[in-house]
């Protein structure tokens, strides 16, 4: 149903019914220790590439999360996964030894929420009776593409932040446990806010996070005081505290109830992340590994889940192009 | 509704309400020349760059789609869009512009029917009350990217396609008009036949169009028969030949019936394209210049079409990766 502007009530709203999430060793040393399915180790994991690699570990959250939510991987009638790499060859790959149907979505780092969105929608409507959304992100690949050769050991700025190499699955319908359910969605509009360094994309993404959040309260008439959690990912430090004062600005502040994927991954004292974490993985690991068991435990209640995306590629920041940003919204609500 | 194994049947068809495509120079001297809505002149058309082009053939596209649904720009709710170029950024500049809620797709050259299948079920769900479906390719942007700089002048081989500088969008929802519905859809799966030849993807991608009409016709328990046009894009010579020769040895013969965006674009012997046009534009392009009119007027009544795309990257290519493939499926129906 659709309500306002831009949010949609899912009538009937669809469960989690399994989610994992395969991560790096570095993310396995972060804050989050313990709480991840399966730990990949090294930069390849035995496979011959990094770009393999990613595949593999999506294509790992993927069986874990349907084996978890107790269906079969061909009970699943439709696939929705991207990743940062050039033509999405991460989930292209890993799609092709799943053999669900697929839809290919590309939002960069908003892949999370984005992918959350369609399976839902899906499910909501009766198009399908399960539904797979996934994402991943690898520090080795998406540095040597975005970035510089590995072996050059760039300097990185203080407003950078680091790829997570990591792998969320999710598997969404109706089922017995429904202690986590999927109750609105709020599509995002491309905000470009003019900031071209793409060393700092949090700034970059901080206003479509906060014309996605804005256009949602004001969709729904209400305010952060009406959710335990506004989870975005991934702002880092940077873009975190530029959203909470554009949400201010905007009358509706977030502050004591913001928390960001990206600085919950990493430890920034220990670990040498700069600004925090990001790539799609990132608030993929953080929402299946602490945040999705604690709605389901009932420690969190309604969680507005935001994740954020930055969608230049090298080219059009070689030509000078500034970086367009957009930020997809899902609330999930527990009992 | 859900039918068999893949098949979505959309109890309230939604309509295309307007659609249009923008195409460059060589593609307006192709045999249907005069059908296109806009030509864009040069490589650039003034733009600083190819890319830069390419996204402002879509937002133009968009814009003379959007204006001939008689719809405003704030009325559509949702727009799907995805192009050929690393991070999707044809996409993501011209969505920049247009301001509407955005769900950036991958699909490679699947992108027309992909975005057209999702454009399509949110309406049929009452998620919203217009949506836009859109994609383009660029022949000099996808050439450096994918092979060779211009410059180079590299030898094109008999079995290769030539990208199509076009794009085509399309604006769906209920109207007035109901010339042309959107009545069945089937999502496609990863098909990979082992080919690596980046230089021969109709090949790659003829397997996955056979299982994705396969599963279509077991499906609705059709055949050829049942349809005016079998239209795939973009298979070329090599791939059209090919998916006959697996359609017929699977039980489904469609040579009288079908035809290929590929082939229809451009000449063969006066135009130098060797197998025939492809990138997400070719499609785009034959479907919004001559099928939408040939359905609305009554000359077609039941096509299936079915845009196929090759979801390999340089990276996977290099690396030693065969192409993995997919193919979705949209039923338009006239009167």
């Amino acid at each position: 149903m659709k309500l306002g502007k831009r949010t949609i009530k899912l009538n009937n709203p669809p469960n989690i019914l399994g989610y994992a999430t395969v991560v790096g060793e570095k993310e396995e040393q972060g804050p989050l220790s313990g709480k991840f399915d399966e730990v990949f180790k090294g930069d390849a994991n035995g496979e011959d590439s990094f770009e393999q690699e990613e595949s593999k570990m999506q294509e790992r959250a993927a069986n874990l999360a349907i084996s978890k939510s107790g269906c079969k991987l061909e009970q699943i009638n439709m696939a929705f996964a991207g990743d940062l790499l050039n033509q999405c060859i991460g989930s292209n790959y890993s799609m092709r030894s799943l053999g669900i149907p697929f839809c290919g979505i590309y939002g960069a780092c908003s892949n999370m929420s984005l992918s959350m969105i369609l399976a839902a929608l899906m499910i909501n409507a009766d198009y399908a009776d399960f539904t797979l959304a996934m994402t991943s992100s690898h520090f080795c690949a998406a540095e040597r593409q975005f970035r510089f050769p590995l072996e050059y050991g760039g300097q990185r700025t203080p407003t950078s932040q680091w790829t997570a190499t990591a792998s969320g699955a999710v598997v969404i319908g109706y089922g017995e446990d429904d202690s986590i359910r999927l109750t609105k969605i709020c599509l995002g509009k491309i905000v470009d806010a003019n900031v071209s360094d793409i060393n700092n994309m949090g700034a970059a993404m901080a206003p479509a996070a906060a014309d996605t959040i804005t256009a949602f309260f004001k969709d729904t008439k209400t305010s952060a005081d009406d959710y335990d959690l506004i989870l975005t990912g991934d702002l880092g430090e940077v873009g975190s505290t530029l959203l909470c004062k554009l949400m201010e600005s905007e009358g509706f502040p977030i502050k004591g109830k913001h928390s960001d994927c990206g600085i919950l991954l990493f430890d920034k004292e220990s670990q040498d992340v700069h600004a925090g974490g990001s790539g799609c993985g990132c608030s993929a690991a953080v929402l299946c590994s602490d945040i999705f068991p604690k709605i389901s435990k009932g420690e969190l209640k309604k969680v507005l889940f935001i994740a954020t995306g930055a969608l230049m590629s090298t080219v059009s920041t070689e030509q000078g192009e500034s970086i367009p940003s957009i930020a997809q919204l899902v609330l999930l609500e527990g009992k």
